[in-house]
């Protein structure tokens, strides 16, 4: 990342002005008995007896509404892989907070300690009550596919593991608008999706989603082809059967998108890909290959990084707090593929409005090309556009429980919130 | 109570200004890209890589130090009975704002769909790194006793079942006053238990450590005596030998505390009892009794009631949210019966004190006697010598993780909090 800070200021942040990120405030009038009386017995029992005739009124008259679970058993903690539940939690209140700076959504974090997966997910589900949506992070593959399937499928609120399908998202849009850029067809690109964890099996399969036909996928022995008998049944959807070497992959490839770490591709791959190739490599902090190196061999490269002292950062903050937003609003059921296209769609449409007076203010003349495709973090109008693709892709495929919709109204709620 | 609520008013109080009492709230800086580095990736992962270590600094650098989880499955709210998981979210809310409200503890609430004692324990263990302390709540007997049982025994952080203690420490309290005001001996007293459910039970056992000796409980079908084939494990330690009937029981006896319902006894039940007799009927909204029925045999009565609108009101809030302020400043591991006799030694000192001037200004001109032998919730000195009997409680028997106690320091800390 651009910004240095050293391990004291990081540990001082975290004890500054008390212990953790989070707190709970309250949100309603309370300074008289009376007050007591509404929020505590006996006036709280109408709410009760409410919700027990019908639990969807729970969305009326509790928190859960507005509320989000960030959800971890520690298992694949950034990259310092699996540290356990508790040493997590900084992480989870961070994401916490994200969601409320970003999305003003309520979150909060829960360490579960446990790593079953029948376990873990029998926990999460009797939990679930308390929340309107849930936010799986930081759980290893390949558990992390089984826990989110069957959570999905059995719960009605929206769970969605952010690692795999925030990346997935946030990339999907930038392929939208680069092959737009560059007048070519998804449905003809080649791809090479080099590493095979949680993010580049949801990235793949969003991409296939998006019309992509021909992607490659490496993990950390090559190439994923049809000679190998050594995959899980998550890589096999991805095996290749022409391919075999990283240099067949890489040959002519319209994109690489690397989620591996340092290494595990070269220039002289990126020097056999066509001429104006779009090349993530968001391995973090350390990229596969920094820009300069790309460049080298491809200076007409689209390119984006994890880091946010370069072009076109990929960073998560882009899609989580929005789509969670969008979902909560219209009290959907399920975060689908739909509404998942749906926000790619809206982060990329963004890229492509001029950004407004105070983000020129503190970002530069930033406009839509090469070296901006996606929109940057901090721009206030992902709220307003990302929630309300997501709200309005609930209700198309009937997963919203909200029964009238209307999106400019939506809309114009969104932007008193962030006014 | 004493103030007049609709149930409209109740339902409209619960969805405004948003549906719930609660939410979330961040304590740090987070408004440029550095302070995201921090609150985030990367510098996040200092603090993690310390837990990992040793995860008692997660009280140095997550919200855990001040953090505790109101935890019910729902199966006996309030006087609503077993409603289930989401439809017991509002009185859970109005536990963790009544934390927050009344002792700055961050709460949150955590309804849990289980009701088999051994997998509600695995979940809660499951996700209790996320606290600090644990506050069970609104869970039906005789399951609660194990399930508390159990938590405290395999949790290293304080797991305390409200409904038991909370009666059983305040009412503690007003009997030691009581006793010492009638100028009579607890071991020589003759307290009746009418009720015996969760609270009974825990205030039985809470009285017999105080000293009581002569204790007799009745259940819904009279008294609990060696006669009887139908009794539960829990009743069977409260085991008359000599009495049979409520007569008996009732005969010269120095106390009736009731927790059953409007009914099981009556004036001329207490029309049996000694001349000054404590008769706390804690029924709610109606009581065993009402104040001007005991007063007819009995004038002279020390008497207590779950209302507001009679003296002596018996509120839980007198306790729980001070024993775990107490609790977590100085990382205790359990709340034992050591720091329970102190928070209810501590309240029993502050009726004696006078009333400061804005609480005569609000309640009157209240003095320590018949009509105000406990604290009213509002008093704000509750925070500052409850808490800190508490803590000091859990120094002395060594289950405070802190080293260094100063109970002077740690007053004068607690009255900045309330100042």
């Amino acid at each position: 990342m651009s910004v240095k800070i050293t391990k004291n200021e990081a540990l001082d942040y975290h004890k500054f002005p008390n212990p953790g990120k989070v707190s709970i405030a309250t949100t309603t009038k309370l300074e008289s008995q009376r007050d007591l009386s509404l929020a505590y017995s006996p006036g709280v029992a109408y709410p009760c007896e409410e919700i027990a005739l019908n639990p969807e009124l729970a969305f009326e008259y509790t928190s859960k509404r507005n509320l989000v679970a960030v959800i971890s058993n520690g298992t694949a903690v950034l990259g310092l892989g699996n540290i356990g539940a508790i040493a997590s939690k900084p992480v989870m209140e961070g994401k916490a907070v994200l969601f409320k700076k970003f999305a003003a959504v309520d979150s909060f974090d829960i360490e579960v300690d446990e790593t079953d997966v029948d376990k873990f997910c029998e926990i999460v589900k009797a939990i679930s009550p308390t929340f309107g949506g849930i936010n799986l992070e930081d759980i290893k593959a390949p558990e992390c596919f089984e826990i989110e399937r069957r959570l999905v499928e059995e719960l009605e609120i929206p769970v969605m593991h952010d690692d795999q399908h925030g990346t997935a998202i946030i990339t999907s849009a930038a392929l939208l608008n680069a092959s737009e850029m560059m007048n070519k067809k998804i449905e003809d690109m080649k791809v090479v999706v080099v590493g095979a964890g949680a993010s580049a099996i949801a990235c793949s399969t969003m991409y296939k989603e998006l019309g992509v036909k021909n992607l490659i996928m490496c993990d950390s022995k090559g190439v994923i082809h049809a000679g190998r008998t050594d995959l899980n049944k998550y890589k096999l959807d991805f095996v290749s059967n022409t391919i075999t070497t990283m240099e067949e992959a890489f040959k002519d490839a319209d994109m690489v998108l690397g989620l591996s770490k340092p290494g595990t591709f070269t220039v002289e791959h990126i020097a056999l890909m066509t001429v104006e190739p779009i090349v993530f490599t968001l391995a973090n902090p350390t990229p596969e290959l920094f820009p300069e190196e790309i460049k080298s061999v491809r200076p007409n490269a689209i390119i984006g990084t994890g880091r946010s002292d370069f072009p076109n950062q990929v960073n998560n903050v882009l899609g989580f707090p929005f789509i969670f937003r969008g979902a909560l609003d219209v009290q959907a059921r399920k975060i689908n593929m739909h509404m998942k296209k749906a926000a790619a769609m809206a982060i990329a449409s963004l890229a492509k409005e001029p950004l407004t007076a105070d983000l020129k203010a503190s970002f530069g003349d930033l406009s839509y090309g090469r070296e901006y495709i996606i929109p940057i973090p901090f721009d206030k109008r992902l709220m307003i556009e990302v929630s309300a693709a997501v709200a309005l892709g609930a209700v198309e495929t009937g997963v919203a429980r909200v029964k009238e919709f209307d999106l400019e109204k939506y809309k114009e709620k969104l932007r008193t919130l962030i006014s």
